[in-house]
């Protein structure tokens, strides 16, 4: 057995879903890879900040955040500061990064990624950001320093995206990619389909939790224009960024038409793509008219869906099924197996 | 660079179009996987065998093969003999795979891959019969010499299923599969649905080179039926065998009732379903009506699907769209650096 420190950087929904699974899992991951993992730190932004190095009681935390109440009331080796000064004191092997996304310039979780893995601490984020605006600049430090820096859930939940082209397609070129990456809109525009009203739709994704803090980022096309980036960044060897992304939203879409095409056969989606050139890439999200029975047609409500194009396989689809919390959360544990696997390959 | 010796026992169309692979990727694979490779034998059984340890001129090879010559033509060590004798003198780290299926007993293809495992050679194949009829014991025999077995394109071609579950959903359980895995029912009954005749649409698939030797294979749904159990075997950790099937062809199929379904939007499609059950897993293989307009009824012609639902993943789609000789070629790829990073993982 192998002891591993783990750290969190925000623990909202998706960081306490994951600390609910690795719960459940404890004898599984003992039993089939080796590692018995405790939590040594937890930053959050309005309820407290602990380090605690012989382990933090993490039900104790889970029922304290969610009765509303601060960490500071655990005993630790320290409590209080803020987030930088938590990554300078924390003893972890692997931080788990799942702050809010600022759209605009990824801050503050590329500041925290970057000063984990300058650390040394292997870095798994849930937080789009900082893959689509500074890859290329976390990858290297990550190499330089010898740790793991790893994001599976930040496109298409926990669906294997970037863990499959990486360790199943090798040798392989991406030569294109096409996909329905934001939920939210694709809930908005399958539910215009049948009739609903934008707004209601709008409420139906906010209910579900899916809507960005501010819902023009998803209607807009950023946050598709953000994962796409993310997986051109990764997959295509570029160093884009998401104000490069051709991009169209869907605020302008007559709901009229979207009916209508329905009648045809038809429908709306909001379609990123990304495609090799000369100089690089070029990524466009626009709202394209795809034929109903088409992958990207079926794709209903919160469903997401992929097609690669690579030079050997062809064409491959992954679809992820109406996704929920517990798909993101299980990216976190895929990254953190991840990690564990390669720091173990090193030894 | 690590000089990597490949050897072959069947060169058919698939293990050619991986030579071809191998020899226009031979940069690639020296750059990016440290992978220097040689052929030292193959092993056919009509048109000769060669065993030669400081490297065999495969371009000489394929001219040949194309030309219906023999092997025996190259100046070999050793040439003649049978595959048995060829897997007791070849020198190689990892031996291809890729006689026909015996889909029977899933001989010889168990005994010669049992041979070149208990000498210590690594296997790929790309033969689905020895999955099907002896995964359990290959693999224990695998383990106990400390090499690897690898099939990624026994099922789905090369789409990564066996290797995605296995490096990309750790610590999930697979609950159930179903898919659309034989391209012959599925170009038949997709063709009868545009009007086609059934003899019409089996010649086609005789045309692609996607039918079995013996065409009852496919429309009885033992194609089918050999896959859903290596699935099951290798991703539920069971023993089935092919005859433990619940099994239903297309043969006694009206085409005038696929013609009746899709004209009222439904089709119909030979779904091959796993499901764990108290005692192991249950597997039917049987056809199936299903919305035109579902991920299983667009799958056409040779397109071939897969859902799987894992614990904590739920439900994740892959669909190989309309693939070739090509795809089946780079499964053989694919698990070659698979085992070339397994060797050296273990150093």
């Amino acid at each position: 057995l192998v002891q591993v420190n783990l750290a969190f950087i925000g623990f909202g929904k998706v960081a306490r879903e994951f600390a609910r699974i690795l719960d459940s899992r404890r004898a599984l991951l003992e039993d089939e890879y080796g590692i018995e993992w405790r939590v040594t730190g937890i930053a959050t932004a309005s309820h407290g900040v602990i380090v605690r190095a012989d382990g933090i009681d993490l039900a104790k935390a889970l029922r304290l955040l969610e009765a509303g109440d601060s960490l500071n009331c655990i005993e630790g080796d320290w409590t209080g500061g803020d987030a930088l000064e938590f990554i300078g004191r924390v003893e972890a092997d692997i931080v788990f990064e799942t702050t809010p996304l600022d759209p605009v310039a990824g801050e503050p979780a590329v500041g925290y990624i970057e000063m984990c893995l300058d650390r040394g601490i292997n870095v798994v984020t849930a937080n789009k950001g900082p893959v689509a605006f500074a890859y290329r600049r976390l990858k290297a430090l990550a190499e330089s320093r010898g740790v793991g820096f790893r994001f599976e859930g930040t496109v298409m939940d926990g669906a294997p995206i970037f863990n499959m082209v990486d360790r199943c397609l090798p040798a392989t070129r991406l030569i294109r990619f096409a996909g329905i990456l934001n939920s939210t809109t694709n809930l908005i525009l399958s539910g215009i389909e049948t009739g609903q009203s934008f707004d209601v739709c709008l409420e139906e994704a906010r209910r579900l939790g899916i809507l960005e803090t501010d819902p023009d980022f998803d209607i807009d096309g950023w946050d598709a224009a953000v994962k796409a980036v993310a997986l051109a960044n990764v997959l295509m060897d570029v160093d884009l960024r998401p104000a490069d992304v051709e991009r169209v939203g869907i605020r302008l879409i007559d709901p009229e038409y979207v009916r209508a095409a329905a009648r045809e056969g038809k429908a709306f989606r909001l379609v990123a793509r990304g495609g090799k050139i000369e100089t690089g890439a070029r990524i466009t999200v626009r709202p394209e008219i795809v034929e109903r029975s088409s992958v990207m047609g079926l794709a209903k409500g919160t469903t997401n869906v992929l097609v690669i194009q690579t030079d050997l396989m062809g064409e491959t689809v992954i679809v992820e099924e109406s996704p929920g919390l517990q798909q993101t959360a299980y990216a976190l544990l895929s990254d953190m197996i991840g990690i564990h696997d390669g720091m173990n390959r090193k030894k």
